[in-house]
């Protein structure tokens, strides 16, 4: 049974079969697109999360900081990618996680390969980042000439495998319609397919492509253009993929729970459950800011979103939500909201471990 | 000496010196006012710095939370007021830390001052929350009978002392310049003022007024016309505090070292250190959407912030910076910046405790 009796803070809700759902639902895209499933463990951050993959075959993981690597290390991954360009200031744990698992590295630059040429003493996989299209770290996938030189600086070590590489194709978060996302992984696979031939003229004959990303993971059905995938937000999903067209809300397994602390209006609702519950992440939902939707505890779980229902604005703690009058009058003072969240990824990084909807609770790792 | 060379991840740095500065500066600005100081601490969150206001006689506190309550009565604090309404859900633990402390609650309903009427069994003293104009919790002002509703509902706890009104001016974040701060607060003291007059005439006779936020606290000389002041942000200020002209940029004493992981292009800077370091709270730089302001390590601390240079867009845990392409040439890979938070209070929700520049370590409540 699901436990609203017992909550009094602000609760991260865990929909346990959702949640597995989301994940058979991928394990088997990848299957059959023939592409190895290295899911990203930066959403939900359990090392009892993680467990659920394993029935499927899956070894091999992402993570997004070294931190991150040594926790699910510590629980028995053998196989991890950290999807986050090397931090020189951490390449003490660094070499140390890499004597333990089979640990993957991003790689951007030749001052960051030859860091690792002279401090890396176990073997390591390198992957090069390239960027797509996000503008965040990576060479620009166009710079054919950028990846040559990199690829030789890692070729100097002799214990790196230069795996290929690995895009993130952030922007496409941003995409206006489902087929544009769609549109946008054909494009940029092209392209990468391109880079990836130039190079096997030159020596790198297993150059990989590695390709990350929830929405484009979600809507595109054959990923065979690529040799493996790291969506990670899938396990949850939230508004923001709802929005994108990624998922439908009965995909959403996660959600915070939030007391009922005021009702100063006919249709205003003030929640226990601000900033640092359900972080500042916003979106424009039909004009209007939204901190997230509101839905009503229910047998079972929780109830479809309050059409029009959102939070319209966060201070530390508290949340105001705008709901529809005749929806607020059922709601008393001291009942719960369950909000769900604009970005699943942070709200699970700000609460404290998850409450399944039969009273379990799941740890996550913490701030370490 | 600042530990920087020992700094490997996003690390919440704090300048003590600045820090008890400001405090001094707010002291001696409540004594001259003749006002009661009651510092809100849910921007520290932490019991050391909590005593480096003992010095000034300060015995009076203000938390967020009934958690941080229990954390602060637990380090020692004897008179706190929970500047949040009443959560329901949390009266057992409520009634239990008002038999150990000088108990403040908020209230602005009947029905919740009728559940303190019959679950509270300690004395306490209970605040009427107003709505001054942020339209978040409270009562509006301007609605007397409300006012005087909740006030009998509350003189039926025999153990309750009603103490009088307590508003947030959270709008004036938003004010146009420090003279609209300060004409903002004349307004809205005067019309507490009146309320206070006609609430005097019923047998309210000790009705006081209690006062929050940072702006007002830090731009208006004279404060005598309320009874006390809850400021909290003012121990650390921060971008927004810059912004509206409540301090100088010396007066920031938190911000953020955060590894340089990428230099993709001649003036991007990726940041070991993303929302789940810096949190998504955002200010209009220029035209432009800035996450925090960019500033250097240096001896004793860190730099003036660098013309223009602001984080342009942040995910989990990478920052986008942009800076001047001569400053980004002054930083080599590897180096930290040193980044200035748009809000301090959630910055110090996100990082696991405090590093000052002498390298000590300073925990927060952390969690719970």
């Amino acid at each position: 049974m699901i436990p609203y009796d017992s909550i009094s803070q602000p609760t991260l809700l865990l929909d346990e079969a959702r949640c597995r759902a989301n994940i058979t639902r991928m394990v088997r895209k990848a299957q059959a697109s023939g592409v190895r499933f290295r899911p990203h463990f930066k959403t939900h951050q359990s090392a009892e999360i993680g467990e659920w993959f394993r029935p499927f075959g899956v070894q091999a993981i992402t993570v997004s900081s070294v931190s991150m690597a040594q926790y699910f290390a510590q629980h028995g991954w053998r196989d991890i990618t950290i999807a986050f360009p090397v931090n020189w200031r951490q390449i003490d744990v660094i070499r140390e996680l890499a004597s333990q698992v089979r640990l993957g590295l991003l790689v951007d630059s030749v001052e960051t390969a030859e860091t690792l040429v002279e401090h890396l003493r176990a073997p390591a996989d390198a992957w090069i980042e390239l960027d797509v299209g996000q503008h965040r770290s990576g060479i620009p996938q166009e710079d054919v000439a950028a990846v040559q030189r990199v690829a030789r600086a890692l070729s100097r070590a002799p214990g790196l495998t230069m795996r290929g590489a690995l895009a993130h194709a952030g922007h496409l978060y941003h995409a206006s319609s489902p087929q544009a996302v769609r549109e946008g992984f054909t494009r940029i696979v092209n392209q990468l397919q391109e880079v990836r031939g130039q190079l096997r003229g030159q020596g790198w004959d297993d150059f990989e492509i590695s390709w990350g990303d929830t929405p484009t993971c979600s809507l595109v059905d054959d990923l065979s253009g690529v040799d493996e995938i790291r969506p990670g937000n899938f396990v949850f999903f939230d508004l923001e993929q709802l929005q994108l067209g990624a998922c439908r809300e009965e995909d959403i397994a996660a959600a915070v729970a939030c007391p009922v602390v005021s009702k100063p209006d006919g249709s205003r609702v003030i929640t226990y459950g601000g900033a640092i519950h359900l972080s500042k992440e916003a979106l424009d939902s039909g004009g209007e800011v939204s901190y997230g939707a509101i839905a009503l505890p229910q047998d079972g779980g929780w109830s479809p979103s309050l059409p029009g229902a959102h939070m319209v604005s966060l201070s530390q703690e508290h949340g105001v939500g705008w709901m529809h009058p005749s929806d607020l009058d059922r709601v008393p003072l001291g009942d719960l909201l369950v909000v769900l969240p604009v970005h699943s990824c942070l709200v699970v990084d700000l609460l404290p471990g998850y409450t399944t909807l039969d009273g379990k609770s799941i740890a996550t790792m913490g701030k370490r």
